[in-house]
């Protein structure tokens, strides 16, 4: 079993997880990551307009469970977990999609982060098209 | 610290981490992913065509280096690590987005899954064009 390292902390007027929207799309605001001084020389290469995968690590309590109303809605008709992004799964982690606003040493500004204030950061990886978006039919 | 649980296994007949391709576009074979039993029943809702992010353990006993050459790749000049998807990072976490081609039970059939044999699944997230795109400029 491996344990998970923070390598930062998000910084966000969303003071709760409860207080976050159900999809990071729907997150205007601007938040920032502050990574630990060992980590910053790791953003190496990135810069402002490019979009970057951030995993974080989703707090909660409960065990999971196999079926899930999605976005914690009682009005959509419950399906698998693992056809969900319900935060309560068998392994902590996060997956949101944002663009880098402004990068300053190890903080990076981003928007479309929906995490709550003192998320631990998991990793940053880049987005890349060629990967990252479903191939088209017949391509 | 929280470990990270398996909730399944890749067959694949990539025998060894050594021998994937660095990208997983690149891979054109089928791989499959058998679930544990306790966790097949999160599948529901899932089906052939739709798309799947598949976040796997990448195996690695060296310490993550703060500066890498893509795709391992002396030729390519060295960024940072989070400016890449090199398997050795702080927390050994991969991402692939993979097309479901069959679904049995709790075993899928994926196109474009580059893990090796026996490499353990940590979680499956529904890809959703909403959130795991970027938004275009100006939208």
């Amino acid at each position: 079993m491996t344990g998970l390292t923070a390598i930062g902390l998000v910084r966000s007027d969303i003071a709760a997880p409860a207080d976050a929207p159900r999809q990071g799309r729907l997150r205007q605001g601007l938040a920032h990551i502050e990574l630990d001084q060992q980590w910053a020389g790791g953003l190496e290469g990135l810069e402002p307009g490019r979009w970057v995968w951030v995993l974080w690590r989703f707090i909660t309590s409960e065990p999971p469970r196999l079926r899930v109303h999605p976005r914690g809605d009682p009005d959509r008709p419950a399906t698998g977990l693992f056809n969900t992004r319900a935060p309560v799964r068998p392994n902590p982690i996060a997956l949101t999609l944002a663009r880098i606003e402004a990068l300053d040493g190890g903080r990076l500004t981003v928007s479309g982060l929906e995490a709550a204030d003192g998320t631990e950061v998991l990793d940053l990886k880049p987005y890349f098209a060629e990967l990252d978006a479903p191939a088209q039919e017949g391509s």
